[in-house]
């Protein structure tokens, strides 16, 4: 089955390698009327494009999207939306090395193990370039949750050892600063962070916190395909994701039933809510109305300049210093690779949910 | 779709009530070939029962597992083995409150909202005793997976503030007490952590740890289809999980490239290996040959005699104390749950695994 | 995979041997709040019941179906339904020479190959009494069309050699007649030539039509999950059937574009509509609101008396007598069947197609 | 859902409009380790290409194939391959009459009625030129069963009156005329009936055979993924298809069961065989060895340039007269079209057969 398809409904086919012609995502079951543009995807796509700080890497890739089908005057057709990134300016590199060993952190031992052998060039499909793909489909599932008056944001929430002070939570901060944090106040500690860090040849991990505004009640399959485990595989499928927690995640642990029920009650415009939010937004795998929140932890960037130990394909053992400049933190450009997962989730479970009630399949196809 | 079935290849459909006839489940796509008999899931089935502790519900289900198809004269047939579990000893109680008010952590206002009413007698399809069906098909993917060597052990490793020392770690102890406790020095603390909640109408929450010993290298699928993309995905589907956690999980956050990669070696068999497991045995997600090491979060049982504010469906506010008799804690009847639920997840991975390369086609049909 | 689960929304799980404890079906995606009761699928049960007449075996199976989930208060509530009917008045029946040799006509040859043995049990899973959990399931997708004004008519079309007189149409008189004919004037005749086949030991092919009338227009999808593809796999996927049509089917071939074209025209009703109806209903895999026409072709019972040349499982050429009682004729009992899959497949579609525009995105969920 | 993605294992996904920027197809799941280059598809694709007769449309398309991705050093990764043809000689035309009506034959009203307006130029989705991602990807999946031994073979069988002689058939023939057919003596009357039937503006239908040789047994899965049940959906899947048969096909039902059963015997290589093969090598819906054989009906170009009566979008009756240069017969062009459905299916059931047996599994995951 490999795995680059994604969603029963809303469902993508990703393809491309780091270093080959380009990367691309085809998107089948798109609901037909959708104003779309290039420039709609391109803008979120701008957000994963390395070189926007000086801890990403340098290499200028434009990573201009190209629609190839689906739309139509302006507006999709509900027939299959086909996105091509080509990859340029590729630098001649010399990766002999690298197609000879293991690179630790990195996937060069797993896919030969499971392959038989690997296209070795950049990381081949295990490359972060990967998320491409997934940026500009979640473009699109973005506009279809925007007619909803859904709204995914997310945010870095932590580098290493500096965490961002929520009282300071700045929605607009985000975009303005090169690490994605919502409170610039805790972006000079961190630049500082990853300065040091990458002068010892080092990098850093942190996590991301992801708020999904306006969602509808009663989204969400029971049993298996609960909203919160279809998000939890969503951003588990993300490279360096290692943990991920919904609402008071990880604390339920510690907590009491009486300290960890959310109360219901009557908000002002007279509907049923929560007086708290521990539950993050889902119960029973069902959304409830409130925020979903949830919040990812990534692994630090494994391409590091320091001295590891390691083996070659022959099994000898050496030493490696992994060449090329890399991003000493990989959190400021996943941000957007969490809000796409999130969306096209989402999304997927939205029009799943269409065929739930009897009365709703009434009310599509009654004249 | 709804989402009562699991899995591409070794597929399962599941159903039932907590208060319906019975629960059940088939497993469609299971190998011919293996010996399976009703005993090989009561043992199973049986760790998952309630009334193994004074923490647990007293209601005396039997559980008995009965096979309704797929196996002839003591093998699988390659077709679909149907199982299930009649519900006996129900008694008879009262749910004219609780169908016309939403528990707080309960599904009661989600299914309500999702499906337009609920079948409110005991939780309906959102009762854990959904989770019967997941531990009996699980007895059947963990009959593969001893084929193969591959082993699913999970423990209890905290409850509320008892935390296991892993120092003191004995596999033959889990079964031997009532919290499924791999450290016999941690029981009791937590029971009289648990009794004293108990007194007080409470609950705890705990969290619960799984490995996964003896996996082929190789065995997961890129980019979605992860095979901790998967494993999260099935965790979190596991009703009061909130959190999940690979290898390192959460703690990868706070390194560095340098203290998160682990060193690939040459072991004493000759074998490449590595000198630490922070990946937890999974890497770009598929397996790396290490154990595969994961954690889960589990919430409080909801249900608790303590007063709590709600609503009714009317939107009336009002007080609620749940009766009947609750478990003060759900970790340890869930353990069996998170290694069934792992143990289904990588069979299925497994099976889709084989036609990876050509090698392996060419291997299964050459004559 | 296997194959015993069907459909992406409205999805269906079956399993069930001939001879072992019974057959069931589970639906998991069905919409919530419909009436549903026991009844309402015993009427097609009863449809598919051997002993209706001299020419269907004469085993007296109850085939009694019991709803075991998913209903409450009469109503579905969007959770999986599980179906069951035991088997039961099993005649012991000397299987060891049906055990070490392969029936021509069946499938114990390619079960033997694909699994390494087979429940030799009166076919184990290849037998027709499959098809009873497709009629029970099917039963309940009838009832979603019926609300949709939806209605799915098969019927005997011919027997061997003798056809229905189309022009005495009398769909009353298909469930009146042993043979499910619309035509009472074919049914002597037919009755006449499987008398004297049966006498011969010998059985007869023939043909089903089926009419799936009141469908809205736009539903199928595009390329692969074409509205006539999925009805031809759902066809073929009954045991017996070896051909299908769709509208003119065969004809085609020797057709020109002029006399195999439907002209558009407006009806009465200021509706558009067509001339004629060679296309069957469907235009492009998708639905154009003219009746959908399909027929099917069954080949004879192959269980035979008379004697008949094979192999045993050790490669000894032999001779055969199938012994039992068995239907000279399967399409009067397939007639249900069919239209049981035709039922679920249209249901499925339908549920799949209120995705297609946001227009009836925004319709579900706008409050 | 869409349509537009296709198989289990060895999955499609396609995309592309007639007269958009190109069509393209990802598989996704094919082996690694299998040597592919460009002319191994352009083989199949020039099958397929307008041009190659006075009978199809003189547009001259390069169909020129690109791998985008999932080969390496001229082998499949096992990672998504990528495949585009770019649409190049577009000829400016103009849509304006047939964006506003309904043409007979095409898809214009149900895509309308379906997704509320429709891409008009060429047909859009709903053009033949889908087919070329089917035949390029299909070119991908003879790659596989070559290894295994196993030929597709298609071929014309009738265009309208004309039917091809079984005795004369030359295998050889059939991409050496301009008709596909195999028998060379029936070209010229077939090419007479088809010069008339252009000249009236009219078209013809026509019937395709295909044989798949080669076949291992136990290749299928029992009840709804029978191999002919597969077979049957693919090749519905093709635009012009009508109606389809397996083995006797049709025939079945004025056949008895001593003259459609087939009989068993030892082969001269001591092997289990058949003395004849009405089946069409699939019995239960699992391959038996012999070779499968299928036939499809394939209705007449609904493209003519004789007066139609139609109506327009607004619902005014109206003549029209389809311009431009079409086909007079889809035949010759769907001949690869069927053999790479055909292809696709059987690699995807080979695939999934690989884990029936536990032997099977046993073999791949040993050491």
């Amino acid at each position: 089955m490999a795995g680059s398809f994604y969603g029963t409904i809303f469902r993508i086919s990703t393809w491309g390698e780091s270093h080959g012609k380009g990367v691309g995502v085809t998107i089948d079951g798109c609901p037909s009327g959708i104003a779309l543009s290039e420039e709609d995807i391109q803008i979120d796509l701008d957000k994963r494009k390395p070189g926007r700080s000086p801890f990403s890497t340098p290499r200028q890739e434009d990573d201009k999207v190209e629609i190839l089908s689906g739309v139509f005057e302006g507006k999709t057709t509900g027939t299959p939306i086909s996105l091509i990134v080509f990859n340029n300016n590729q630098r001649s590199y010399d990766y002999s090395e690298i197609s000879k060993l293991y690179r630790p952190g990195h996937s060069d031992y797993t896919y030969d193990e499971k392959y038989g052998f690997r296209d070795y060039r950049g990381g081949g499909r295990s490359s972060g370039r990967e998320t491409t793909a997934r940026v500009a489909a979640g473009a699109i599932a973005r506009k279809i949750l925007s007619q909803l008056g859904i709204k995914v944001t997310a945010y870095t929430a932590s580098i290493g050892p500096v965490f961002i002070d929520k009282s300071k939570f700045d929605e607009q901060e985000i975009w303005n600063n090169f690490l994605s944090m919502p409170d610039s106040s805790a972006v000079k500690p961190a630049e500082e962070y990853l300065t040091k860090l990458k002068e010892e040849g080092n990098s850093s991990g942190g996590s991301i916190e992801c708020v999904i505004s306006g969602m509808p009640t009663g989204v969400g399959e029971p049993a298996f395909e609960k909203l919160d485990a279809n998000l939890a595989k969503a951003m588990m499928s993300i490279g360096a994701v290692k943990a991920i927690e919904i609402g008071s995640g990880m604390e339920v642990a510690s907590k009491t039933g009486l300290t960890n029920n959310d109360f219901y009650c009557i908000n002002e415009d007279g509907n049923v809510s929560k007086e708290t939010n521990f539950a993050g937004g889902i119960v029973g795998g069902i959304s409830d109305g409130s925020d979903i929140f949830l919040k990812v932890y990534v692994k630090p960037t494994p391409s590091i300049h320091a001295t590891q130990r390691t083996v070659t394909k022959q099994g000898e053992a050496v030493e490696i210093n992994v060449e090329g400049r890399h991003d000493p933190i990989i959190v400021p450009r996943a941000v957007i690779v969490v809000e796409a997962m999130a969306a096209l989730t989402v999304v997927d479970m939205l029009l799943l949910n269409m065929c739930t009630k009897m009365e709703h399949v009434l009310k599509v196809y009654q004249k």
